[in-house]
């Protein structure tokens, strides 16, 4: 893990580092132009450029709250919390024009401070979106007025404090720390969070906690809300603060109504999490199953049997595929070719990587035991090259997701979970939804998946397509394929989401996942902390 | 694990199986006349003779809907749903005299009919009382009529469906099953939940969920809210499913709030639940270590690298000299005092049970794994034999507090959980304010303490106290143990229950536990799904 350096502004237009670009090879796309034809690039404009809005004055008891200087309302700082990372939103970013933006960007200093400006805002009328990374695909940050005329976007950056707890390894961290940085600190003390999911580089802590963040491939410890032991929430209403104890049967747990609220019950102001020693020992290992079912009997077999790496990630026959002629780590490529032909001849085949931290000895010990269920589910080893060019790509995926938006092409991810019975007939069905949808509108694409995080009675599903951009229809072309992917999910019986969250964009799936009575229990706590509605509205709850 | 019979009725005035005693041996009751001075045996009456209140007319819908059979309001049968199993349940029992009774015994038998009999309490107003197995020690199943005139009984017994997806290990249980019936169902299919507290033989699958069970020592897999994947609850107000996924960001987790919620929300009508395959191999085996410091830094090693064992079971030094002069297993205690006096000669030391199930190649790994680190910590092997004699007897704790009852000593348990970083301040602490309490009542006491739930963060302590009862004045002498423990755990920072849960007993420390903007977010939720509050009234929630 790098963390050289303090986190800066992303990209204005889309993700990550302006300063880094992860280029397609001249191979990868012929490769892409083969199979689903041409791009058709738009322009993309200045963030200047940018229409929004023009800001509603806010009232003086803000500024008074947290001072002057942390109240931003320059365009620039509007149009950066007025969107989050998902396809929809480099669309619109791109075309350079918003539905509108915060009236005003306000940085707290403390949790103090949260609860004085939410008592403001609770008063005044004043709509709240909480602004971690900015890093939701699914609209989580989205500047959304419903019935406010006012609105501001809270940016918990300045919350950031580090406490460690040695013995009982645990730690409370504040909200705004991105990934890097928390980790940094933890580091000073020799441990570690171990949550590192795609969005790490600029992800919040309590972003992490509000939407149930998961690893990219953290299926060993990695899920962000099993992590974590407390939470403090400055609600409308007052504090909400859970006991940090290992564990407690004292009634229904607060602490997981807090985690996954998304912001629409309170400001997470500190969260208190597990965290381990720096790993001694990092291995990786790719190995190539025969096949989808076989590989997904394998990542079964370790699950069931306590044998589950810390990072198991297994693509499909269309991933493994696409992995080897697209990837844009020219030596992993190489490697994993040259290894993959040799081994095998016939087309098809999964490939699976696996991930060992920890100490050494346990490492080894627990590497030889998942080789052993390995073998004999038929999977062939590929050694560690391609295990590791894959872990040192780990957070190439949004860089290239920018990449192909120039080249003309729309490339989104979705994700869901179900039980292993029910697993293969999701995948099926889900990526027949989206294949079918695309080619509905004239954009064939190409439609992988991967399994990620698993567990003892079942896994997550993540799906990636790439297909021809519609120009001007970018966002019909969008919604199209979510309905058609969402709708078969709901259909075969999986969740909406196994870590994206909620957000906007899956508000219409929210009654089928919790049932009208649990929306309308969800709906109680809302107005319980947050009785003038003020919290991140338009999200979670449709 | 035996499943050998069909479980009957309880011993009315105590614990357990009328035909089976678990008796002291002569030597362990000299050792306690020794210890605290002779017992004060009180007089026991009969079933027949326990005075109640007459029951009131209850309208005729609810027998129209569950069928008049299913509506019980004979004497023994109201009394034997009027108590718990908690310390002063049995006094009253015993002392013949009982506040309350609910004013019939209801079988529903499914869940349309359970719905259907909410639906004509809600509008009656008659408040309900989900029972089990009738084994919370916390009176979570007292007949509380609150603001109601009529209170009836919901027995879940002939909720009691089982169905097991073998693929995904999971199974879908009726509520009504107690341990042993829901057990041998499984192993019909090879499979085990692995849940084992010490009320197993009584205590039923929805009281496991409804008040977040934890085997008494089942540090490996067994508390039961983790194995849970999903909850049906049948509410006032309807219906709530949780969709069975191995794990979901679709928002706050509902299922969390159905687990603990201890009936005063609905009643939990299906759970789906996490099972294994029915181990090929148990082992277990005892250890020594130097002291009770010595023991938590051992035991805090193996939870925070991965090495627990399935059980794990640490006695402080007080319980560990208890349990070598008082064992009601001979046999076993014999072999554990010779090993033990062969390798000590100075007094103290701390016994800690090991246990490890699984695949016997697994089950011989984790057992090197953990006798490094017990090594490592000071250490000794006494070998399997006072391990295994352990296992034998470890739901012997409840038939012994009969026998203690019936020499005329008092004897309760309470227990709480903290992080490693306050555990010892947490057993010192907890330890002296019982025995003081009990020492200002003249009455001293043994006091023992164990640790049986590890986690990375932290761990449950779980605390026996024994001393002569004070005819008459036993609630009285109780309530004061009571509340010097209780504020002794809130001081420190503890839960007040690890997993008893909060029925009656706990209801004062609920504000201190989740603060008074968690009990309102609680009310809001029992507000929507029971508009009426007729579930359980006076638990949980004061």
């Amino acid at each position: 893990m790098t963390v050289e350096r303090a986190v800066g502004p992303m990209k204005w237009y889309g993700w990550g580092d302006p300063e880094r670009r992860v280029r397609l090879d001249e191979e990868a796309i012929a490769m892409l132009r083969a199979e689903v034809g041409e791009g058709r690039p738009g322009d993309r404009g200045s963030l200047e450029g940018v229409v929004i809005p023009a800001p509603r004055p806010l009232p003086a008891t803000i500024a008074e709250t947290v001072g002057p200087a942390a109240v931003l309302t320059g365009h620039e700082h509007r149009v950066r919390r007025a969107t989050g990372r998902g396809y929809p939103d480099l669309v619109r970013l791109r075309a350079g024009r918003l539905d509108d933006a915060p009236d005003a960007v306000v940085l707290p200093g403390n949790a103090a401070e949260v609860g004085r400006v939410l008592e403001v805002c609770a008063r005044e009328r004043i709509g709240v979106v909480p602004f971690g990374g900015g890093t939701s695909v699914v609209g989580g940050v989205q500047p959304v007025r419903g019935r406010f005329e006012r609105l501001i976007t809270l940016d918990l950056r300045r919350l950031h404090g580090t406490r460690v707890d040695r013995t009982s390894l645990t730690a409370t961290l504040g909200p705004g720390l991105r990934g890097p940085e928390a980790e940094e600190a933890l580091a000073a003390h020799g441990v570690t969070l171990g949550h590192f999911p795609q969005s790490f580089e600029y992800a919040t802590i309590g972003g992490f906690a509000a939407a149930r963040s998961a690893g990219q491939a953290s299926s060993g410890h990695g899920r962000f809300d099993d992590l974590v032991t407390a939470v403090r929430l400055a609600a409308p209403a007052g504090e909400l603060e859970t006991l940090d104890v290992p564990h407690t049967a004292a009634g229904p747990a607060l602490r997981e109504l807090v985690l996954g609220s998304e912001g629409t019950l309170g400001i997470i102001t500190e969260v208190s999490a597990r965290v381990r020693a720096v790993p001694e020992r990092r291995r990786y290992a790719a190995w190539m199953a025969p096949d989808f079912s076989s590989g997904t009997a394998i990542v079964r077999t370790m699950a069931q049997s306590d044998a589950l790496p810390d990072v198991v990630r297994l693509s499909d026959e269309a991933e493994t595929r696409v992995a080897l002629g697209m990837s844009g780590t020219g030596g992993g490529k190489r490697a994993l070719l040259g290894a993959y032909l040799g081994l095998r001849r016939r087309r098809g085949g999964c490939m699976l990587v696996c991930g060992w931290e920890g100490e050494a000895e346990a490492v080894e010990r627990r590497r030889a035991l998942a080789a052993r269920i390995l073998r004999s589910g038929g999977a062939a080893g590929l050694g560690s090259g391609p295990g590791e060019a894959w872990e040192r790509s780990r957070y190439d995926g949004p860089y290239l997701r920018d990449e192909l938006l120039d080249l003309g092409y729309m490339v989104e991810t979705l994700e869901t979970a179900h039980a292993w019975a029910r697993l293969k007939e999701l995948h099926d069905e889900v990526r027949a939804a989206i294949g079918a949808a695309l080619a509905a509108q004239e954009t064939p694409g190409i439609v992988t998946g991967h399994v990620s995080h698993a567990y003892p009675d079942g896994a997550s599903l993540y799906f990636t397509f790439i297909a021809p951009r519609r120009p001007g229809a970018d966002l019909e072309q969008w919604r199209t394929v979510k309905e058609a992917a969402s709708d078969a999910i709901v259909e075969v019986g999986g969740t909406i989401t196994h870590h994206h969250g909620i957000g906007r964009d899956h508000l219409p799936y929210m009654r089928a996942e919790v049932g009208g009575l649990g929306l309308e229990t969800l709906r109680a706590v809302k107005e319980r902390l947050d009785p003038a509605g003020i919290m991140n509205p338009g999200k979670l709850l449709p």
